[in-house]
């Protein structure tokens, strides 16, 4: 099994990163263009999983999905957030009522 | 610190619905539906997310972002694939080389 | 030659709609619920012309982009704006500086 | 009233640029690149348009919506399509049986 620190390492880095120098790394420079500039690839990169899971290529699709997932940790970092905040979330919906019930809840 | 055996709850769950009766669960009728029905809420979460952040809430982001992971889970399961595919690409990248360098990578 | 003239109707439709009782039409509840509901309309159909050109479905293509410019029409009316503006726009462009100066402009 | 005949321009314009040397600008080098870069950036310009729309700010509207169509008038060409096979799919919608009813029929 393929352990959740990842999510961990990855949320401690991009909240060190928040305040670098844009030179220093494609993720300061992400930061410092700002919400736009990381909501577009949040976009950008959705519809890469859409692309990839289109073509029915499996091993795209994870790296696509990876990459959307990065790049939505990106943001939550932005916003002083991280990945915790989302598993809590998602904790919370399975204590709650089930998922599927969440999940089905009418949006508008 | 929250755990995140919640990815794996979810991802044993929804494993389990793929073949069941589309009536039980929203999960199992977006199984039913197909990948299209599945990219399309893929799709839809993303916008979401990204309305959710220019309102700046953040609250709302959090949600939305949860949504979206949600929905690229049941698009794992589908494919026969789950998050511990994602978490071991992240994880590889970060082995490798560091992730910005793997971000940065040229994609064409 | 197909006359362009359907846009100049439909924006004279979708205009006189904005303020009909959502039970009518489509686009009367469209508008009636709001920015938020119209823009996921948009980006759905934007989705939708990416599964459909990965399909490599030509008619299929242009129902999608059909449904598309209908719902950026419809967004359009409901900023009391219409098609005229988006071809304004593209023949400023194009009687500037050529469009593909335009289009290459740096965008941040 | 604005005329529609930029479109024809555009679509006579990007059809003579599909075999062009993809040196010479960006649209040539947009169909070098081929579909899914092409699709990229319907997704990303879509994202554009939500981003636009949420600011309210109605000038950066118009502008992401005519960069929107101008990208889906790229995709067209790329497919030997044009706008005047989208204009008669609306137009073909209007004389059927009322926008309303198409646009609401059922998708899955």
């Amino acid at each position: 099994m393929v352990s959740a620190d990842i999510l961990e390492r990855l949320s401690a880095t991009l909240a060190s990163r928040r305040e670098a120098d844009p030179s220093t790394s494609y993720v300061a420079k992400l930061f410092h263009k700002g919400t736009e500039a990381i909501l577009k690839k949040v976009g950008e990169e959705a519809v890469e999983v859409v692309m990839a899971a289109k073509d029915g290529d499996k091993l795209h699709v994870v790296r696509e999905v990876a990459d959307l997932w990065f790049h939505t940790l990106v943001l939550l970092a932005h916003e002083g957030l991280s990945h915790e905040d989302v598993l809590a979330e998602l904790a919370r919906r399975e204590g709650i009522s089930g998922i599927e019930e969440k999940a089905s809840r009418p949006k508008e």
